[in-house]
């Protein structure tokens, strides 16, 4: 099936030539830039992307403290404590996390102190609490029944981290735990690579919008919602102000309306009625027009302004995939994040074979079944519900013939 | 090291009994119910569980359409075409998406169609623009010059979707394209079920809140932003009013306060300033407190009011562990979410031996470098860095002391 829209001219026949994958993809990345950064809450920052390296200054925790309850001393006032050879220590004092023993501790004294504190001035250990035997009637005096060791149960100051250490590099994609070190590190905000802003352009006099019944001639809108959820799993921030008329000035206006990302959906192809290619080349740069793929083979990509303007076919399977190969690789590389595909990937037994010309990428849809792989039958291949019924895609690419029954092959799975 | 805080009491010698995480499990499970429904935008439903199945109730498209450009025919007019028997049509109008021809096409006849366009009656094949050549001079014949079978080139009513077909169950959770079928077929909002709301309870006296500088022998809260995060990913919405006094009035009230959660970090243990425990025991209902785990020992859970509490211990690295294990667990089921660890696991070859007692399961950070799995020192294991230098995580279960060097583990990847 063409995927050609076209009527009319001369241009009905086709496009002149069309490009590989690979290399449109290389025009692409030739494109793409990192935006800068802004600063954002830090509890807001799971899933973004680091704009520089994260050096802390201050050490974590910025006092030797307690690893266990029990009993701050100098480790030689417990010397030869066994159950048998009890050692009396004098209780001077309490020490809590967030509430030190404020005066020095004097040898042959402990401290009780609890996991977290701060080590009090002149102990260097911690005698746990089992190690401890009440001593009846007092409330100041305890009975060591058993040694410990000088650092023993004592965290360091620095311990988790050291003044002056990196944490992080530029380019990470936060963690949660991450924020909880930035926390402990005095960060409030942190400095991420800003989101792309992406505009939707959703044009065809034949769509309704989001939330209509589909009736009569008109069918209504998948690819506002789709490629809405589909840029902003991309760490986009989505514009959709709705369809826009299939006539020039309006789509246009609608190229011209600011974003980093422009996506437009429908009238890509080479027939009269299909403006954007068009008003890309004249008003600002198509860089590439028709790919060899199957499908989206109209789809094509340029600039115009500050923008990077992607043209999708009207189709929703085609435009699920040019956005996948080519808009969502650029608004993940201008949000810093890695352009490899956002799909976990696995490996299964093909059960029917895959065919595809030599010369043309396929992107072939399958359900995995237990390490079987199923393409899905050709004939529904271009509708959307495709995609909805498919676990995943196997791509072959251009250079291969495809895959016989029996092959080993890698499928990328939706989620 | 005991992560037990206590002091001046007879508590303070530990937990009565701790239970296996599989017994503390199966008593979580228990307690787990999917949460009600909601209704939300469509375009805001990626990445969310649905609530009931979706029933198409419209065939998509509602009409049979052109899938090339070209002319709609009866077929039987093309009969005998070649390039050296052309066979002129005349050509009676056009069909455009959304527009389509309102006329019926006569046979001999011809309508120039675009993809997508409505089949006009009295055609039943679309013969592609490549087959027809123009006849100069004249605008309203064109010649064909090759036959074209019944149905070729038409995508049928319901090839895409069909009336009353089940497009989704109920529990699936939402891809992109999933909103671009429920578009399609009409729904404006879906059905999905309500996220958890998650309150954080995060005490400590010793904390100073997120975007403080640590100063003295105070420390700036980790857990309060890192907690939010992985509430998050998990599907909560979480509040966070901001830190709660170590004091039981103050904690009482906050565990009072609403939500289908509560995440209660710090005081989970058994000595007086632990206050949770007791207060969720006496108020509530103590379900399980103390884990044969490590870290996170003193892990609980429970109930209070209509709220599942979960009490984690206040160190990071501990509060991290218990979350995943517990907290994360109930958040995802009751948002109808899988109960499954929300990380990927891979395999690889452990370089140095993880020594674990028999009856307890432990949570050993790893780093992964192609395929070799290095765990992180145990010194360092305590602070909530040695989860931002790891690479993910290897269980030892309690039923096992761990695994030698050399052997093939599963490592649970942090992202």
């Amino acid at each position: 099936m063409s995927e050609g829209r076209s009527s009319r001219d001369v241009r009905m026949h086709g496009f002149a030539r069309r490009q590989t994958v690979a290399a449109a993809l290389e025009q692409l990345d030739a494109l793409l830039h990192r935006l800068p950064a802004e600063a954002i809450p830090l509890h807001a920052a799971a899933g973004r992307v680091l704009a520089g390296a994260i050096v802390s200054t201050v050490d974590v925790p910025g006092f030797d403290r307690a690893t266990m309850d029990g009993y701050a001393v100098m480790a030689d006032s417990t010397e030869g404590a066994t159950p048998y050879n009890r050692v009396a220590l004098s209780v001077v004092g309490d020490a809590m996390p967030g509430s030190p023993f404020s005066k020095s501790c004097p040898p042959g004294a402990a401290v009780r102190i609890m996991t977290g504190a701060p080590i009090p001035v002149g102990c260097d250990s911690v005698l746990p609490a089992e190690f401890v035997e009440a001593e009846p009637g007092s409330s100041t005096r305890v009975m060591a029944v058993a040694v410990v060791s000088p650092g023993k149960n004592v965290g360091r100051r620095g311990e988790d981290i050291v003044r002056g250490a990196t944490l992080f590099e530029a380019g990470r994609v936060l963690r949660p735990q991450d924020l909880g070190v930035m926390s402990s590190i005095g960060h409030g905000t942190v400095n991420v690579i800003r989101k792309p802003r992406v505009r939707l352009v959703i044009t065809g006099n034949e769509l309704l919008p989001a939330g209509s019944m589909p009736r009569d001639f008109q069918i209504t809108d998948a690819n506002g919602p789709m490629l809405t959820a589909l840029a902003e799993r991309d760490g986009g921030i989505v514009d959709f102000p709705g369809l826009v008329p299939d006539e020039p000035g309006a789509i246009l206006d609608a190229l011209r309306a600011g974003g980093d990302v422009v996506v437009v959906s429908g009238g890509s192809s080479v027939g009269i009625e299909d403006h954007a290619p068009m008003l890309l080349s004249e008003h600002g740069a198509l860089a590439v027009h028709g790919v060899a793929m199957r499908p989206s083979s109209p789809a094509g990509f340029g600039t115009l302004g500050g923008a990077l303007v992607f043209l999708l076919p009207g189709n929703p399977v085609s435009a699920l995939c040019a956005y996948d190969f080519f808009a969502g690789r650029a608004i993940r590389a201008l949000g810093g994040r890695p352009t490899a595909w956002p799909y976990r990937s696995t490996r299964g037994i093909l059960v029917r074979k895959i065919s595809s010309p030599i010369g043309r990428l396929d992107y072939a849809r399958v359900r995995v079944d237990n390490g079987r792989v199923e393409p899905l039958s050709v004939s529904g291949a271009s509708v959307l519900s495709s995609t909805t019924r498919a676990d995943g895609f196997v791509i072959v690419d251009d250079d291969s013939e495809g895959f016989p029954a029996g092959a080993d092959v890698v499928v990328w799975l939706y989620e």
